[in-house]
């Protein structure tokens, strides 16, 4: 950080993630963060939120469509020496004002060194805090697409559909569905169900943590009838997510371990429960290079692209070996 | 609830994420989740983490690869009416203890009215908490990848991995390499490159708000060389993902709100960078419908299947009209 010729008070610029918005899951570091703000700016849905902690600070409420003018206020407050929270939902980071905040900042000419400093404090998302309410859906690998295509052409959101239930990820679906915004869920479903079992277990989770949340447990057949609007969160599972006495769970692999209740679970394509030890990428690598087969009859087989299983039969075995793996 | 009939103390089971691991990003709810525990179960390191906040506690220090026997252990103390916090780093949910929970409870015969109390106290993810230190990457839509192949077969994986590097999503790669597991993260580069940019950039984030913590800024083609270990996530941006005095963000779609430096965005096969009114469902319906080609054609435009193409062709249009968002 240069030092100013004049010792003038530094700005500062806070993104801050709220969490799902009580106060129970404000990391200590927003709340302090907040604390330590003489300014909030922020969507006027959020700072009612935490309005017992703006007392006495300027408060700038901006209305949804103003992404651009609360970075650009922040700007201004913050080139006068201010501290300011620019706040967010869930996570400053995840479709929130992270983003738009740096893109103003370059564009303004900024750089990390300048005379205003940059704090992103991180938060729970949409799709942890809605997932922590129905069970345990994010156990295996997931996304979270954003069916607003007011900033993103519909043709790109539609490709990462079909790719994610083809590839048959957990997903959560943010911005499903608006007042006037009401087909993207019905598109969303019929891509999904071009690959997925019509008894998915789906759950909409509608301000979670909030005074008014509402859970729905519904299956991906069922989805676009359900009750989904712009302060949902749609939870899609995989191939062997179930539900059980009311909760959404999505095993991460230990059929092996433990006797498991017949129906609940699918193998996947290309798949076996249980076997993961010998399934693992070298003994993957041993069985494809053995069999004898051409990469593209592979191919075919695991669905995957014949260059790269081609690529996969010359690829030489490293030694064999598996070991334990962090959390996340 | 039912109400017992003898008047014990209640069991309870707390899933608590502590996020990245600093006491400053821990929320109000999991810091009181831990003070309400009398037994606290977790992996060592996390353990280490909360050490401060566990004394006077029955702590049980678990090594990675008994998950299963932390759920078990902790079954059997919430039995004899203990309140346990079940502690994973990030989010609970998340490749954490509460999926492993779960199956283990209800291969027990528990339910949810049963006299033991469940609770999923969310965190902010590494995806989060890496994000927040390297700028703003996950401004569009992400996903979250294992590649630990323990548990998972290696077709299951790479099939995810080249669906989203096609589908052009920010990824972050949890448990990307271990000591013994290092050619994961080489395959994983070689789906990637199927389809990005070499030069997409890429941030490796380890040991994220601790004491030892390393970002290094690199990108696709370089990703496999870097320090990589069982503590880093890796990053990987989108095609219009930039690095930008040393900060990584991915612009969400304001191209035709500001001007833009020439050389950082580029646009996407079938995007049009600041089209984004004229390209959202209703808009593409309207311009597909219009133009006279076939479905076979615009499926090779689009990177869309025929088959839903040809459902879209036929649909009819529903009013236009766009709203702002909620963020996430």
């Amino acid at each position: 950080m240069n030092a100013p010729d004049h010792p003038a008070a530094q700005g500062k610029i806070m993104l801050v993630g709220l969490g799902p918005g009580s106060h129970d899951h404000l990391t200590a570091r927003a709340r302090a963060a907040i604390a330590e703000a003489d300014t909030i700016i922020g969507y006027v849905t959020y700072i009612r939120l935490i309005a017992d902690l703006v007392e006495g600070k300027e408060v700038i409420k901006k209305s949804m469509t103003e992404e651009l003018d609360r970075a650009v206020e922040a700007l201004d407050r913050a080139r006068q020496g201010k501290k300011v929270a620019l706040i967010s939902s869930g996570d400053a980071g995840v479709y929130g004002m992270a983003g738009p905040t740096f893109e103003v900042l370059f564009q303004a000419g900024w750089t990390p060194d300048a005379d205003i400093e940059v704090e992103i404090v991180p938060g729970a998302s949409a799709i942890n805090t809605c997932a922590a309410l129905v069970g345990a859906p994010l156990t295996h690998d997931f996304c979270a697409i954003s069916l607003s295509d007011l900033l993103t052409p519909w043709p790109t959101i539609a490709r990462r559909l079909d790719a994610v239930a083809y590839a048959d990820f957990v997903v959560a679906l943010y911005n499903p569905k608006s007042g006037r915004r009401t087909q993207q869920i019905v598109e969303a479903q019929r891509l999904f169900l071009r690959h997925r079992d019509p008894q998915t277990p789906v759950a909409i989770v509608k301000s979670g943590h909030r005074p008014k949340q509402r859970i729905e447990l519904t299956t991906l057949e069922r989805m676009a009838e359900a009750e989904i609007g712009m302060l949902s969160t749609v939870l899609i599972g995989n191939s062997n997510t179930f539900i059980k006495h009311g909760l959404m769970v999505t095993p991460r692999g230990y059929a092996n371990k433990y006797a498991v209740e017949a129906g609940e679970r699918n193998t996947h394509a290309g798949e076996q429960a249980g076997r993961s030890l010998s399934t693992g990428l070298n003994g993957w690598l041993a069985t494809i290079q053995a069999s004898g087969r051409s990469a593209a009859e592979l191919a075919a087989d695991y669905g995957l692209p014949e260059d790269y299983i081609a690529a996969a039969l010359l690829s030489e075995l490293p030694p064999a070996g598996e070991e334990a793996e962090i959390e996340g």
